[in-house]
């Protein structure tokens, strides 16, 4: 049975049902016209118009037949991840990285180059564009083959890439990176806070793949957040969702104080069960568990991811703030920390970039950034 | 130009054609096909066989034909917002409310029970059993003829409609209000935190209308609040959303304790100038919008409205507050005062049965609740 539907109905239909069909083939070497349409509910014959479509713009190739039980072999179709790169950055204070990705989002090439706080504003960008450049050598490629990028960076962003604020960096506020990375690839640039980036990445790869409420504390020499809510990044009105810090009382300012000299020293003396390193971890906990708990109290998520530089001394944090959380939580979410560690921010990055690509599908245009 | 869908397609599709052919006619006194095709976007096909199933279903009626300039007067439709009722019902320390609406949420009869924060648990019990029973009975229906209710209590709430925690009514905790209310009209209850209730009233038909991200502070003698994220009540992972107040730093615990003795004479004398009154107000607002700059930092919402029963007391308050949350917040929302003053609760209450019953037709289920 089939109804009539105006055009506006049809099309949108039609690239939902583009778009979930890219979704069952993505991360299967390959697939049926009989499989495709079991796996999304569609018909046989939206199945064979939507793929018929999807070949035409180069998201999915035919791949070699396999013989059936009786009559000819079913022919068989693969997504085509090669298809298209994407790019993704981060921008922090102590690396630069790069990397492209497949449209699965699989690294390609990775590139990475050492800065430091210190550095000013041009210094810093021309990091960057080293590092963009050696991702895109390393791949074989050249900024014209890159579909879409994503970059992290500490701060607030604004809408349109540009950094609005920075304590973290010198001279970095006003910094225009979505122009800056668009002369290096001249596709769509996304540029994103890097603990948002984080969150979006662990949601994506990490531990919180099956949470729809997640938060996650970036706990390293500085201290932030990114919020998922209802499997969405939570970016906030004006982009500044996450920001606890900015409230004295919850001790974000003044946590890492607590660890003085190298942060890594403490967490290792801590583990040898030095005392004045304990009572300093503690303490650095307890300040870290103080606005955590404000952003706890306030969702009520599933769950809390710890990242950052500190989320390699899992061992001699993790057991302290989950004490800490129940303290002061209603309802203690699951705590875990991040399998991901330094890639977070760049693999956000990259599926930002592919999040910008699946849009340009369902809006019916070509992925193919051509002309730009 | 049609294509071929599966039954599953079908069918969700319907539904989801069915309830925008509904909102469509919300609101109007009536609309001819013509109309209904224009608005919804649907093709003239569709939208006939959607109102030839919502006029079987009882959810649209032919309303009387108008002449058109040429050949026979066009068919018009009305939404049956008369069709079936819900009730709305808020428990609170002083006062129960039940209200008798429509489909289209506009309230029929409401009735008003007086209770007193000391009452046992069956006492208050007995008083909702009252302030029902006297909506229905204005309202000329019995209980059968409620297609859903929605009940608004202080404390956390359960999926299933139980009080999980209640400290601000005596044996309060662990009362199944679901099962409660269904003993007095038996069609499907959902119960929710007050303050929860009061954010969705906002948003439907108070000052946040226009907002998808808002917070809604609920300033009395306690002190709560309820979150909208994305046009959706979030109510987070165990119910427990918004209870920024558990964390003492954040000052929710003692703020009302500054307006010592009646809040509603303190804020009168402070209206008069008196010194005493204003630098209690001063305190009170201070300890205030530091909860509230912590749920503002958080999810960077687009307003905050401020309701419950000081935001009568808007005009000493509501300034004081603005500069309290500048002082703290990054990006400081729009404020508003509540307009919908003590109605809020009952209204959201009435919004969440109205959900429910929306739903349901959603499903492709009737309305009509027979033989529970």
């Amino acid at each position: 049975m089939a109804a009539e539907m105006s055009g506006g109905d049809l099309s949108r239909l039609r690239q939902l049902n583009a778009l979930s069909v890219i979704k069952v083939l993505q991360g299967q070497p390959s697939l049926t016209l009989t499989e495709v349409a079991k796996r999304t509910g569609l018909s046989r014959a939206s199945t064979e118009d939507v793929v018929r479509e999807l070949l035409q713009k180069g998201w999915v190739a035919e791949a070699g037949a396999t013989a059936g039980g009786v009559g000819r072999p079913a022919r068989r179709y693969r997504f085509r991840a090669d298809a298209g790169r994407v790019l993704g950055v981060d921008i922090g204070g102590h690396k630069i990285r790069a990397v492209i990705a497949d449209l699965d989002g699989n690294v390609q090439h990775a590139a990475r180059v050492t800065v430091t706080p210190a550095m000013g504003r041009l210094e810093r960008l021309e990091a960057v564009d080293r590092a963009v450049a050696e991702s895109l050598e390393g791949a074989g490629l050249t900024g014209g083959d890159v579909w879409a990028s994503g970059v992290g960076t500490t701060g607030l962003v604004d809408g349109a890439g540009r950094v609005m604020l920075s304590e973290a960096l010198p001279e970095w506020t006003g910094v225009d990176l979505a122009a800056h990375v668009r002369r290096l690839a001249p596709a769509p640039v996304l540029v994103e806070n890097d603990s948002k980036l984080a969150a979006l990445a662990e949601c994506w790869r990490g531990v919180a793949r099956y949470a729809k409420d997640m938060v996650f504390l970036l706990a390293g020499l500085r201290t932030g957040a990114g919020l998922v809510i209802d499997g969405k990044l939570h970016k906030g009105f004006g982009n500044a969702s996450g920001e606890i810090g900015a409230l004295p009382v919850l001790g974000w300012i003044r946590a890492q104080e607590h660890l003085s000299g190298e942060a890594g020293d403490v967490f290792a003396a801590a583990r040898e069960g030095d005392k004045a390193a304990l009572a300093a971890v503690r303490r650095y906990v307890k300040d870290l568990a103080l606005g955590a708990s404000a952003l706890v109290l306030t969702l009520d998520p599933q769950m809390v991811v710890v990242g950052g530089g500190f989320s390699r001394s899992a061992d001699v944090l993790i057991e302290p703030l989950r004490r800490e959380l129940d303290r002061w939580c209603i309802r203690t979410p699951e705590v875990r920390m991040s399998a991901l560690g330094d890639e977070a921010v760049v693999l956000g990055a990259v599926r930002l970039a592919l999040d910008d690509v699946e849009e340009r599908l369902l809006d019916g245009r070509s992925p193919l950034v051509s002309g730009l």
